[in-house]
């Protein structure tokens, strides 16, 4: 294996090198079978299999409790903005936290299917900073509360999710974890639906995740497309419409990689979490070091995964990609709504990545600063 | 290459082996970008010109109007079955014709957000004649009317697309062509949408084609998710939610392997259909000749893509099954709504295939006949 590019792309994202080349290997004859896996029948035994597995080893990797269904759906993110409301809202009150880009595009959403509530906005700190769930007003008979658990964009992420429970509130709790899933345990004792893209942490773009609490299913208003109403998908592990046969596979192999995964003594996800707390300190500690670079969200609400990041002198910019290409580090430009730069460094990013990134925010320091 | 089985899956389906190997090839760096495609931003250089190459083929080879948008999108057939009533019901009438299978799903589903009309219904034939449309029952303020112009799992394909205009109806037509797209020409003058799942002739499963003319977008219901409204898509130049890039990408590379692609003197759409006439004539001549295999289907009818077949003598079938197997012939067991047998002979079919599954059925009989 040569020594490829670190590639810090928000998402579609960077993959592990061994899925990569199991891919590769696997494309023309899976396990003797005669067929790639994007040739299958997704009813046949061999897909079903590798369907079942990923589902097991990513329930397995979660911990998600027997009372909770995984569907594998299709349309991302924005998708379910729509299918979310569609199945739980049952076209009464749902209230949102805002808390940077993403779930403002939730909310907005919801609008079309429920009485959308803002139960607390983030804008006063223009997104780099979470509201406190104590100052959230949430009502009494909302059909579900929404809040996005790390926001992509403005890199605020909440490191213990809110007990709508001990706030008073007994509606269920949505998670919005598209940027966050699978980079650390999730407490699902608080939940009642988690949904997320796959191509941040996962997989190739095209497969969503879905968790649903049982009790949820089967209350989706009548306009809800069949193939979109959870309880269908359940009812049919997955399978009412095709599914993303070739996603699901790549998504199979990446849990497979995680379960195998060791860092610092521990295993799984434990492992990458640690992983994960140690890329993200050593990144902001260079960051908040630094007299020319600066991230600006409060300490509390880190993203992780999301490092957005500015020059004091933004007319250095384009000299900084430049130079970071030719250091082999890919894709840090910020997302357009806010500029600046972003290092996405999700679970398939290696600790060297980070350092070969920190190293070279110091260069870049020492020759332009 | 080692020769691989005759893979006859209805979808997801048999692949080109170029393609597949170039697929492989490019798995962890794609020209020279360091990047694999699956790890690639959607709105990044690389990306873009992926999709762009992808959709320029495809209008190319499908000599598709520039009057016409192609949208890639998410959710297969079963999904647009809800899409296209919300973006071109107008909560008004909408006729479809029933002819088997998959019209029936699209009719059941478009009854949540329209006042549907069963134009009419080959049952009467138990879905082996298409019923003619000079008896179509349509009602002049139809909002579109449906029709599926290949039913996979029946196995009966329009060999001519109907002309609603010369049957007195100003209402445009919308063809789901998921197993007959790429196949063979089409007549753009007779269609105002055609929708497909990507599965069959193109690609992998968790991409669907869209091709909409210019008039019929922005009609879309309130109650239609942003990520599927035809417009809101066509606008974002199919990026308003992360697209299945990695299917768009093999997907673009059939494209070109089939624009490369010669046959009889043809290349391009005429020489694979030429490929398909010959195909298809070679097997049901081979079934029509066999006292112990039989097509039900009308002669002026049959599909050139899926051909059901069955065993005069059903207690055979497992036999059957495990004999092709054994010779190389790979999921052939019919949908199991209809049972018996079937070959579908798609795009990547090569002729040789359907000689070794023409082979196959004369030497079974002989020995079982």
């Amino acid at each position: 294996m040569t020594a490829r590019p670190f590639n810090f792309s928000a998402g579609p994202a960077t993959l592990p090198e061994p899925v990569l080349l199991q891919v590769a290997a696997e494309m023309l004859d899976w396990q003797g079978s005669g067929m790639g896996v994007m040739e299958m029948s997704h009813r046949g035994r061999e897909f079903t299999s590798i369907a079942e597995a990923a589902e097991r080893d990513l329930r397995e990797l979660l911990m998600v409790p027997d009372h909770f269904r995984i569907l594998f759906m299709q349309g991302g993110g924005l998708a379910e903005n729509a299918i979310v409301p569609m199945n739980l809202g049952r076209g009464g009150k749902v209230d949102v936290v805002i808390t940077g880009s993403w779930s403002k595009k939730s909310a907005l959403e919801a609008r079309r299917y429920a009485d959308v509530q803002i139960a607390a906005d983030g804008e006063a700190s223009r997104y780099t900073a979470l509201p406190s769930p104590t100052d959230w007003q949430l009502r009494k008979d909302a059909a579900y509360v929404h809040v996005c658990t790390n926001e992509t964009i403005d890199g605020v992420e909440f490191h213990t999710l809110p007990d709508l429970k001990a706030l008073g509130c007994d509606a269920p709790l949505v998670i919005d974890f598209s940027s966050q899933q699978l980079s650390r345990p999730v407490d699902w004792s608080k939940v009642g639906l988690a949904f997320g893209g796959a191509q941040k942490n996962i997989g190739p773009a095209g497969l969503t995740l879905v968790f649903v609490r049982d009790d949820l299913l089967g209350q989706a208003l009548s306009i809800c497309p069949s193939a979109f109403d959870f309880k269908t998908v359940a009812e049919a592990q997955s399978m009412y419409n095709t599914p993303p046969t070739f996603a699901i596979y790549v998504a199979g192999l990446v849990f497979q990689w995680l379960k195998r995964f060791e860092y610092a003594g521990k295993t799984g996800v434990a492992a990458i979490e640690q992983r994960n707390i140690d890329k993200a300190a050593l990144l902001y500690g260079a960051l908040d070091a630094s007299k020319l670079f600066s991230n600006r969200v409060a300490l509390n609400c880190r993203s992780r995964m999301n490092v957005p990041f500015y020059l004091r002198d933004e007319s250095l910019n384009d000299a900084f990609l430049t130079g970071a290409k030719a250091h082999g580090l890919l894709q840090l430009k910020g997302h357009k709504s806010v500029g600046g730069m972003r290092a996405s460094i999700y679970n398939a990013m290696p600790l060297e990545g980070v350092q070969a990134l920190v190293n070279y925010l110091q260069e870049f320091e020492a020759s332009h600063g």
